[in-house]
């Protein structure tokens, strides 16, 4: 039998081996990560992007298992709808696996098995594989690099990660055991990518504490509240810690940040005492000087408590002078007007606020060049797929992979739906499986196409204008031909187009004979043409024609 | 006859003092500037924005000229909406006027004189006013702050600026006039706060020179395209010089960079040899080594040159290994994405690519924190409002103010709309005036309200579903009812939503009187009760009912 492995990346949306990657090998396959991704500026009304996982669903009898790097919604996300179609067991962290079951508890439907595994830990997962979790440091607890033993040799896989030497729970990247996993010789590396255009070396995470206590002390007599992102558990334990410190209650505020603590809390990996957390709604009983809020919205989400604040939205809390804001976190590209339109509402309200650059208050959470080097120069794969990066950025780690000596040969750029096949001695790349993005929008899953997205994006730009004719048997029009307009005109000018457009339907229907497609398509011709003459615009047309 | 002078900040879109400002004395008002902005995303389909100038348009007999302190988009793209309701004599630099001129030709209804104006020139207009113009520098050649005196004393603009002590023309900002200026006393400053946010000093743009001159040399056997702005230039004379320098000919693509570049060498602003000058379409028949060309899309802009080559979509231009591409300009907040999409293009086309903070291939025309503190040193005013940013920048401009020693009551935060009374001892705020921003959508001008807007934002997340019933005398239904989703549903679900669809109208027909409106309002709960079961999703909802 061919104990060759077949490697698949399966999706979804932009950049390869982060939201799902298949591995394949005899009868066994193991899934890597089961994300979602967001919808861009041309995907109005969508709520998420999954993975098409129709070729998981396929081959459903041989899937032994899903691992989970870690919590990440951009690897986690899209667990529902993958087990929903293609059930197996789940390994991953004790912290992932607490997040994860907080969205199958939602879906009471899906019974799967979930196997919490330690790091150095390594669990059999059907015949062909053996995966090892090893340690890393990211911007949430219990992430996972993965050593994945196959009969064709060990697959070494980095997961997202950084190497942090300090970090706040003592427990840095295990760079001893990849090195022992080096030793033994790495068949393939897929190596994260993500800030692989930043120089140098990453912040640890523990230089946060230093900068924010300046800040409880500058701003000692007012209220403080740090947005963070919900998942980011020890950026959120040094907050916890200042507040402690500095004699200062804790609130959560925003939806997944009462989630996410709570699981964080009663799995040990956040450490709180009862006493000192109150309600948000408490909040105001207090002095300034007594409170601490932790909430979401550093990336100027609208709904997150950060945004309904700023705007005086949020039930019992009124931000003024005696509040200081933190955004302990850089926007994400994309996000920049959202979170400027938030700090300008702040500082209209008097708050202090803290952002971006003003301060050392937020570190990535993912390596930069010299960390990324370093991971290379302990693994020393054979073969090597960059991976979580765009284009450019992929394209820059293989140049990194070359300046470290390695054989153009034996590096590979991947692309979505790519299939490679590892034997013991090669890696080639194979062909293509189905691959991409699902769209979700409402109930539906799957079911929003280009054609819809067109649509929505010509609705949004020139609007609609709906038409009604009446018409009998030999093509005469009965009662007055209708017209509604809808994001197209307005106020003053309305009555004057309705009136215009009836006119132009009444000369087409008096031309036209009693073909109903053939009437259609003169309205639709007729009176996108007038209202390219009056408007300058090109609506969709839609005629609601009836004979009777 | 009151002498104090009035000043409105009349709009247009966001930030004040940028797009219009409007001065007024006795029987005189001058209006500085005439600009547009953009659309943001919550504006699907709009064009461009115009301010709202009713307050022009009420006091048309009284406005004397048209001030323009330089040629960008955001400071003259409004002349004709503005000319075209309140015309008056337009001054400004002869690059200014150039620029103008070009959008007045393609509006031959507009007859008004143009006065082309020097530095340290000043211009009576009105019986109130005297316009002195001061050279600044600034992103575009021709930039100006002006000194009005006014009988309640000087009010001095700072328009856009930057210090450059070693600009390209030689012609650094006459902060010699500025001191003279400020000896004899400003009432009032109004200066730009655009890169309040950043320490220190602009860079020269003389430094691009060195370091692209590095990149010429890098890629001395590579066809060279370099992204700017049109109006930059400086920005391209350099590239020129450079092209001169390694013997390569120079193509323009894109209609603004055409356009521009065509005005600045009539102009004598851009020195070219027309020998050196080649068509985009010859570029072809050159040796990558023998051509640069010069285009827009430093923004990814859509339709722009380099937006089209890194997609294969311009015309006899296909790009490859043999070229380098720099983008000699950063994104502006918002255009992040789009640049990264054409980035991830062409590298994709094993395009060699220069972008952002790789190499310093670009400086900002705006001044930094110490070169605004200059400023207000030199000037020392009396009274000061800071304009040209968002609230979070011009409330640091006020603390700036403040740390170098004026009073906080002598200083006032403007917002659109605002009027200010500025007599020979006091300025005060006196009230509003309308203003604000007028969007212009194909031919309509101001003719796009928010229910248009929200309509368009609706039918883009939710889609539409049209309805057709005709109905009898006694509520009976004729025919078929007609059910026509856009934006909604696709492929496999359409047909089983028309049928439930029709099913829940035949329901909701036949229990419903002959009242219109009332069977309307039915049909739109009905139906929007059934798609948010069916799909989740609340669309538009617009029926069509006739009674014959």
């Amino acid at each position: 039998m061919n104990k060759n492995v077949k490697i698949s990346f399966i999706g979804g949306i932009g950049e390869i081996g982060k939201n799902m990657t298949a591995f394949e090998c005899g009868d066994d396959i193991i899934v890597v990560d089961a994300g979602l991704g967001f919808p861009d500026d041309t995907m109005p009304g969508v709520d998420m992007v999954v993975c098409d996982i129709s070729y998981l669903i396929k081959n459903k009898s041989k899937i032994r298992g899903y691992i989970f790097t870690h919590g990440h919604e951009d690897h986690i996300g899209g667990v529902v709808h993958a087990l929903r179609d293609a059930p197996a067991d789940v390994y991953g962290s004790r912290f992932t696996l607490g997040l994860i079951e907080s969205k199958l508890r939602e879906n009471p439907g899906i019974k799967v098995r979930a196997v919490a595994v330690k790091a150095r830990s390594a669990v059999k997962i059907g015949v062909e594989f053996v995966v090892e979790f090893v340690n890393v440091n990211h911007s949430i607890p219990g992430s996972f690099a993965l050593a994945i033993r196959t009969p064709a040799g060990i697959i070494f896989h980095t997961g997202d990660f950084k190497i942090d030497l300090t970090p706040l729970d003592n427990n840095p990247i295990d760079l001893t055991r990849i090195a022992e996993i080096g030793r033994q010789g790495v068949a393939l590396l897929l190596c994260e990518s993500t800030n692989i255009e930043h120089s140098g070396f990453s912040m640890s995470e523990t230089t946060i504490s230093e900068h924010m206590d300046e800040l409880f002390a500058r701003y000692k007599d007012k209220r403080i509240f740090v947005s963070a992102f919900s998942s980011h558990v020890h950026r959120i334990q040094q907050m916890i810690d200042l507040a402690v410190k500095y004699k200062r209650k804790i609130a959560f505020a925003g939806r997944s940040m009462l989630k996410v603590s709570d699981i964080a809390i009663r799995l040990g990996e956040m450490k709180a005492l009862p006493a000192n957390i109150i309600e948000i709604e408490k909040v105001g009983s207090y002095k300034p000087e007594e409170v601490l809020v932790i909430l979401t919205g550093s990336q100027g989400e609208p709904r997150s408590a950060l945004q309904r604040m700023a705007s005086g939205e949020f039930p019992k809390i009124n931000l003024g002078p005696t509040d200081a804001v933190v955004f302990s976190a850089y926007p994400i590209p994309g996000n920049e007007e959202a979170v400027n339109s938030v700090i300008n509402n702040l500082i209209f309200r008097g708050v202090s606020v803290i952002y971006e650059s003003q301060y050392a208050v937020h570190v990535s959470g993912h390596a930069c060049e010299e960390e990324i080097k370093l991971i290379h120069a302990l693994v020393k794969p054979r073969y090597f797929i960059p991976v979580h990066g765009e284009y450019k950025m992929l394209k820059k780690h293989l140049q990194l992979a070359e300046g470290l000596g390695m054989n153009k040969r034996n590096m590979f750029m991947a692309e979505l739906g790519d299939c490679f096949e590892l034997s013991p001695t090669v890696l080639k790349k194979v062909g293509q499986i189905a691959s991409g993005a699902r769209l979700v929008d409402g109930l539906g899953y799957g079911d929003i196409d280009s054609s819809v997205l067109r649509d929505r994006l010509a609705l949004a730009d020139d609007g609609i204008c709906v038409v009604g004719v009446v018409i009998d048997g030999r093509g005469e029009v009965l009662g007055q031909p209708q017209i509604v307009p809808r994001g197209l005109v307005y106020g003053n000018e309305i009555e004057k187009i309705i009136k215009e457009g009836k006119e132009v339907i009444s000369g087409i229907v008096s031309k036209a004979g009693a073909d109903i497609d053939e009437l259609r398509n003169e309205l639709r011709k007729g009176l996108q043409n007038y209202f390219q003459k009056a408007l300058g615009r090109r609506p969709i047309i839609v005629s609601i024609i009836q004979k009777v």
